[in-house]
């Protein structure tokens, strides 16, 4: 039996590759793992060979130690590769079969579950609602920056790529679909993004890019990107977004310029909790600046999107109500405009299969408009401070030198 | 021509039935009237002789001074009656029409109202999108707590009862369609309540009441309305809800003890922005409570309809930010519950028809369940008073004598 | 092992109770059993003893002889119980538990079944999409008119009741979730029923019955039936339909009468192939007859449900078209009224967990509409024929003796 | 006062340009007018000047003389142009505006314009719900193939263009939106067309080009369209359609060759009620033969979108039933597949303005795609005789030279 090297997190600001064991059908004792679910048997399970796994915003979160991530928490959900084993009761995964593994891990058996709503699997985690690969509080399942992780429920959560070569050709793009496209996806479909919507997405990491690319694929006539990051905003532009320089000030003024009235259809957060100000604000943190502006530029009728992450507990923030995830939000605003406000972890299954048949037939680019970047697996501590620094990159693990990464 | 009693605001805690004059087919100068609106023409517009014109909770906001509303502005958005006169423009209404009058005001020529949402009509209130009658800050369009109210856009907005005889004899019932009873089951409908549903509605005033009905006629299984008002709550309890009394502590508890849960399925703020605490915090006003109690009690991948009022401004707050309308939102909680929000006006006409339909065939009995008591006009200030002291009771005014309301 | 007595097919017009064998977890060789599926193992699986099991009219399309079956059939898809035995993969269903069989069998991991379409599943009829218990070409998996049956892919399919006494005080009502009351409710919703909503409903057998229940349930104002059958018809308005008997002539003239308009806002084809016409063509078969006085007597922009069953082959059909299922439509006349139509097996999943809760919490009462009356097993014969001479009644075979049937 | 050529209908086969009078605010008795529409009064109309004009394919239904249009009958529906004349009671449009002409005319104010199915307005035509300019039956309004031409009710249907340099520089995309572009996308849509699906239209005449136009713009993965017409097959090809020749046979094997499997996700009927055979039987009449094979074609659960025309009356059919409108369907086939059908006119205003933006923003070339062809209005007879024999080129009348069409 091999063993697995993986990314682990040590504390603030540090990540290590560790050496750690390969898995089994079983969730074993280990850093993060729920108590309640230590033990619990995974016959229905497939171990895959990680191809590519990508670091993700919300790894950031734990990382910059604004969450109570324990050392040694394995991180990674965002997982792409071949399956290499199966437990006894899977039926419909072979073994060899390439894959897309959502980070949502659900049972397939809920109330929720067979509502759709993947995102809020009642069975998985012990806490509460909701649970993902190697994440702090979501009830402990090893990630899956590693060169292999196990998938409960793997015919469920399991999504089959057609054909071996084809895959491997689109790998970058395919590695998409584990969370991130679905995940922008998901926040233009809630803010009812759609033929001939203007859009603005407040965000132009990777989610707020896949946003873009996701709006423009559901048809919205003009996306506009805001940020403060100029590398990022030339990287939306790149694929044909209108831009907004937040540092500049007030993105409702460069909206306008843009569109010739302050006001979009439908607007995305694809920030979250971690928001800075605008122009001279733009250094501090103030979390609830990015859904107050989108409800002021967002026009009366419209809807937000918010695929960024807020959380229930925040030890790092920088006021009390924000450290138990209360912001300060214009309601009255959104109110006298009849927004509607949709939240949470996109539930990845709703949207990965039509993805990626977008991907195999060439109806989308998402890898070159996130900047996809292999690198190897050893090389993931550099890449999460490259990434922390605000790289306009969107760093993709290679544990198995398959993506042809370079050292 | 005949004069026109109407009820108007005098100041803070004063109402006055005044002698104005009998409307025009053209927006005259007056108190709240908004100047870009003065001596626009209505040659689509109906004069309506008010035959039940009702009280409403979000007058009580003007009434308390919690708005910049204008001396002398004419009161009164719920509007039921028979129209007596029409502009040369009207073309199928005729007069003897018996009509509901949607509380929204909408042009039904611009974008929003093609799509619907007539609660934010961009073509009749020259500051932003949405108006309504006698309300400030909606253009200024006369109230109709009076004998007679101007009705524009009379082919688009007037819903024809389709028989004099059958209205008058459910006139109570039917006085609701103007805003209540829709406002009501707008929330449930953007709440998701349908069949099966376990339902939580906080406030038990007419609003309230109203979600409780139409949260039933929606299929609901079970529908628990929480208030601190001893005398509401028996009145939800008169049709059929189990009720959660909010003085003595947190809904949830009392929610658990009803359901064996402590969730429900959806929720609706019936309540708005002048919300107090729960428990030892019943005393004083606590804007936020509704909503974060919503959040805690609704379950991961519920939806909150929010028909409560919430204000852009509002100079009585306690707070600075509740003065601008801010509040402080336990957004990560709802996050992590994946919860949807839904606010603004209710677009009546969405729904008038069809709670018009399940009215007259004895579907639902809605003005025995809101306790409707009709008052002659002369009364209103009685009425305004009482109702604002927390009378179970949803005040009609009569203003032609014709709902038998007793001096 | 106990054995395990079962209804049987024998030929046109007859069918006896046997002893067959007590299941296994695995698919066995048998009549009518798949031979791609013959061997299937079913560790996913549960045993349920059968409580309560209905006989339905697709069952006699099959017992009159207007099917493939073949002889030794085990019939029976209408199946709610208790698990007593499970297979090894099963992890959250436990033995004891009470529980609803959704008479699709489905697998719970296919696209469908992930898209909530688990009367299409794609995994468990090797011949095409869609399966059921004891039905002709779907699959072979017997039937539950037994004392036991086999439940595949138990954790997805099983409906959970809260409570074992709570369920066997009304486990009539809640016998009917297993097919006839999710398919009456899917009719009227894909036909768009919903508050104030005027119905007409083809057919007063128990689905058609079912589906007046569920019009009222979706807040239908006027519920009307038409059927040939008096006893029926008045069954139908034993709940508050009105109806329409349509030996009497054109059901058109007879809405007018009701509700003075010729025309519903949506309608329901609860007869499906084997429609008889309508007044003098009432004694002969009239395949299209239902579906083209639906939409005449639809108004424009309405839908109109089909949960009536339509074959692929009928090879005891009037016409050289009606024996491979073709009828002659006037698709012109639904063409200029916009009318959308609905066809297919209910996905029971979609609407069971909902009506349970309406069930639970007395806001129906289903059994009581549809007549369900329980026998002995060994009278299911009996009641075929009886069922089959237009009794207004829903048979509800009782194999333990603890429904209280007498023989 | 100017005068009006106008293209007339004459009799099968034969259309000629005419003089006709002016267009007044008011319906004058003339060719096909109803009526009970004569005389009546137009002050809610505006006089619009055609700058586009096209050629439809259902007009060539009433050419061929499938129809009972009598002659003389103005014909063209699809209007685009700057309005020149106001009635007294328009509010909003204003003149100078340029502006699309949705076919359907609708009033605004009636049931069915309040739900947003224009397509069936129940105020326009005295007949029957639904109404179009310059068409046989739907209540008399003078067709649009004209120099000028009147639309009632201006406010509520006329789509304002936001700029008028902009809108000549697109005027070919733009003319697309009266009718083609947005009933091909409604059959998309209704079809349920969205991200990654695979989609099969029956019909490559501009209809089946704008609806495979429609299908990209809303993310299908795969598009493919069928004919028997090589040259509109090449169009279609032209723009990233695969296709299939329904001259060679079976369209399920050829689409089988395309996917690797028979079936698509959704479908298209482009084509309407004078379909012809496939293969052997292309060259006859078989009406049933597009919607049978699109049951055979798309995949379980799927639904099939129909804006190609059926129509009630056909007295040129080939057999009884089709001249009844009546069609010979195997609705055991779609049963069976639990497929939705969806008929009708498409309500225009539904998709519009969204659609405008797409082209304003450059997301869409569907001039390109359809081949759009201005020509001289007096060329009107010879685009409708080369229309009927199968060019693949859309015909725009250019009736005031406007569009650089060349004699």
């Amino acid at each position: 039996m091999p063993g697995n090297k993986a990314v682990a997190y040590q504390g603030p600001g540090k990540v290590t590759v560790e050496d750690t064991d390969y898995p089994e059908f079983e969730l074993k004792e280990g850093p993060g793992v729920n108590p309640a679910n230590v033990g619990r048997k995974v016959p229905h399970g497939a171990i895959v060979k990680a191809i590519a796994t990508n670091i993700c915003g919300s790894d950031q979160h734990m990382v910059r130690g604004r969450t109570t991530a324990p050392q040694g928490l394995i991180l990674g959900h965002e997982i792409t590769g071949e399956v290499v084993e199966l437990g006894r009761d899977v039926e419909f995964i072979k073994v060899g079969d390439m894959v897309s593994v959502p980070f949502n891990i659900s049972c397939g058996r809920c109330r929720n579950c067979k509502e759709g709503k993947t995102g809020i699997c009642e069975n998985v985690n012990p806490d509460r609602p909701g649970s993902a690969y190697g994440y702090v509080d979501m009830g402990g399942w090893p990630g899956g920056q590693a060169e292999y992780v196990l998938v409960p429920y793997a015919d469920w959560n399991l999504l089959k790529f057609p054909d071996r070569e084809q895959a491997m050709e689109k790998i970058l793009d395919l590695a998409m679909l584990s969370d991130i496209f679905p995940t922008g996806y998901h926040g233009c479909v809630t803010a009812g993004v759609g033929t001939g919507s203007t859009v603005y997405i407040a965000g132009a990491g990777p989610v707020g890019l896949a946003a873009g690319v996701s709006a423009f694929l559901l048809g919205a006539a003009v996306v506009i990107i805001g940020d403060l990051n100029k590398e990022r905003l030339a990287q939306a532009r790149s694929f044909g977004c209108e831009t907004v320089d937040v540092s500049k000030g007030d993105p409702k003024d460069q909206i306008e310029q843009i569109l010739g009235v302050p006001e979009v259809d439908c607007s995305v957060d694809a920030v979250g909790f971690e928001a800075r100000g605008h122009g001279r604000d733009a250094a501090t943190e103030q979390p609830a600046t990015v859904l107050n502006t989108l409800m002021e530029v967002t026009r009366a009728g419209g809807a937000i999107g918010i695929p960024g992450l807020y959380v229930t507990g925040d030890p790092g923030a920088s006021t009390e109500a924000a450290k138990v995830g209360s912001l300060s939000l214009r309601l009255g605003l959104g109110w006298a405009k009849s927004h509607a406000f949709f939240t949470g972890q996109c539930p990845v299954m709703r949207y990965n299969r039509q993805l990626m048949m977008a991907i195999l037939h060439d109806r989308v680019q998402i890898a070159k408009a996130v900047n996809a970047s292999p690198i190897p697996l050893d090389q993931a501590p550099q890449g999460y401070a490259d990434f922390d620094k605000g790289a306009a990159r969107k760093y993709v693990l290679d544990p198995h030198g398959l993506l042809g990464s370079r050292a």
